[in-house]
């Protein structure tokens, strides 16, 4: 059951899909605060099924579908939040699909989706939240990054592309408002993360790489929320996480 | 006059406006190398004026109206060529907008213009290049990078995020077609360029830095030339050019 | 007063100075715990005034003089509080001299000496930390940083010479030992601590930056706290740390 | 033969084995030139060897047994190419050594000794070549760099280390006298070199690698002499050269 310290607040996550992932692990880390959770993503009954486990558990939370491509879309969920919610004081931005595949093969079309997604939503979301969070003076905009943030390989062209265009979105919105008392910071995700997708996606890599080869998912969960508490003057803008098991 | 010993090859440089600009100075240099220059960008009358001037120094050059951002017409363009030029030795993209503001206030379609040109068609012209390139097993794609490649600022959201995302469609590139001897590589131009616009932008900048404080456009392009001619087995990905003046 | 949890823990701190300063209120966080803490300086004064101050707050602190640039003496360190303490868990090492000065006009002895404190002691630090832990198979090993272990700059050789050889030192002991369990991170302090050390060498500066322009010191210690606490799966091989009110 | 354009000037380059090195292939650049190149190493024998070799060429080459740790010795080999060569312009630091091995059961003087040689020494042939560049107001100081430069690996702690430290010289050596008009970069050689060094430590290695698949040291040379060749208004600080055929 929430602690319900922080029923005077609102979070939103966007990019949520099942409770397996970090979307919804960070949907289930803040409604454990007591925090008016409103998390959105583009499949309705993903969101429902979240948002009654968490519930269960005692947390108030809101699905909210929304389009994060659409800038219209987007503004709509703020306003929904501000409407609906006590202040806002945290967003989280997860949305991105590590989709691969070989750049002389590529679709134009695929390269542009994968970059609306995870990096002009990543703009959306920041700029909006930003807009939101200024005004009140406090506040965290957390981003959800990858090793494919940092460099690109082989197979990786549009993922990598569209990653490192978010991370400077983040670097540029941090050093923006920043000093206006809002934390963007950007986490790094570097190694695959113990989820549905990742399970969906690679059949047996449990087996492969074991339970503890995988970032687990409330652990990062945690790591998002240990930035949220960080002090005004030792305030993190990257880190990374990884499982300690990984091969370097 | 051109020394006429690469008259067997073509280049294309993309995003080309005045001769006191990268692009014109790159198509300037490649001419002198005696190569079929087709120079493309979006307006004909800069395209035809640089023709003209190159022509007059006996380079063999021919202007290609582009919109570097349309798939089809980038496919047009290395059509173009190929129908009309010797082989394909060497492809430039230089194109790119350097245009400023608080990302709070800005537009969404001002971050999508600026990832238009800069990332998005720079993944069109590099993945043409390289389905051209690589069944010759040769040639070189270079990018034009900037410090905001690197690290994004208060300001430079926009153009942090499409040049960072640029970046990585040239690392993943690279890893993708250097195995099959094409040299892909990035230049980093870190510091104002000492060109049109540069002085049409910000009026006096001349006096402010000097004129060797500023990156002179023909030590650029002739950077680029160099990692050209570089010996396959110590090839550069990236490098960096800045002015001796310049002030970290 | 400790809440006494890991009172069957140890803890070392090497690079300790006053209470203000980083390792002083590292030492400080970790006695919160309840963990034995042993203090390791250069200056058995300093040593003993921080040991009485913990002492009075219930902390189980023992000072050790230490020179952290021998190999005997830091051997005799970890002997010691293998000797004196609960099984060790957590090893900070925070040593090193922020000394600035043209390279041109440096002695070599200079060079050298700062290397000596912040890199080479790091290295027999980490070495002796590991040898320690890895049979346990747990714990942490933690390492500041600065900005200058990520690049140089004018007056900053020696300094940014040593501590980019000491955060390879983290990296290359990450890589290590990590799989066996043990978590080493490497903390980057990207500003001006709001320490005696600063106060002292830059007289004014509160002024200049204000009291939230500086690191506060025991944020900087909840960041390492927090560092140790992560789960396996999701560990921080590094983070930034900086005021918000920075000027980027 | 060289040619003798550059007959009026004298080029250093420090850690010189066989010709087919690094160092070896710089001297046989730079004596292409015409440049009168001293060559400075600890092994009489083999300067000598190099010497004739090039001297059979035309070269003028001056063979200087050095201890590069010793700040006495290359005080004393900058003021023998004073005394006896014309004025100077180059000088390459070369040296290093890339010895690995676990930082568990590292020996402490294993570890000086690698920092010793790869950035000690590289601090005192920096500084004073600074020292007898700056009152000229050009030529070039270049560094051999290495993938180790840029990130610490299981089994690389002290090579990580010591040409990290070694970067940062560099870039603060950089900034310090690239306004005064010295061009200092760092060279990343990514990637294993086709000479005697890998080719003795890794018997097999070409039938793994391919003579393709490893750097030639004529091509490095050859990005060194770029390096110098660079316009100053369009200065590279750091590059990085591998073979087309590497897995990444």
């Amino acid at each position: 059951m929430p602690d319900g310290s922080r029923a005077d607040q609102s979070a939103i996550v966007v990019g949520v899909g099942a409770r397996q992932g970090v979307g919804g692990a960070l949907a289930h880390r803040l409604s454990r605060e007591g925090m008016h959770v409103f998390i959105a993503g583009r499949t309705a009954d993903r969101l429902e099924a979240l948002a009654t486990e968490l519930r269960a558990d005692g947390g108030v939370v809101t699905p909210v579908v929304t389009d994060t491509t659409s800038e219209e879309a987007v503004i709509a969920l703020f306003d929904h939040v501000e409407k609906n919610g006590p202040p806002l004081e945290l967003v989280a931005f997860n949305a991105g699909n590590n989709l691969w595949g070989s750049l002389l093969e590529m679709e134009a079309d695929f390269f542009e989706d994968i970059w609306r997604v995870a990096c002009f939503g990543g703009f959306l979301v920041g700029r909006e939240a930003a807009r939101r969070l200024v005004p009140i003076g406090r506040g965290s905009i957390l981003f959800t990054g990858a090793s494919a943030s940092l460099r690109g390989k082989a197979q990786f062209a549009a993922f990598a592309s569209a990653k490192a265009g978010l991370r400077m979105v983040v670097q540029s919105l941090a050093r923006e408002v920043g000093p206006q008392g809002i934390h963007v910071a950007h986490v790094v995700i570097d190694g695959a993360v113990n989820g549905e997708v990742v399970r969906n996606k690679v059949p047996g890599i449990e087996d492969r790489f074991g339970s503890e080869g995988m970032l687990n998912v409330d652990a990062i969960a945690e790591a998002f929320w240990q930035l949220h508490l960080q002090h005004r003057t030792a305030w993190t803008q990257e880190l990374d996480l990884r499982p300690f098991k990984e091969n370097w």
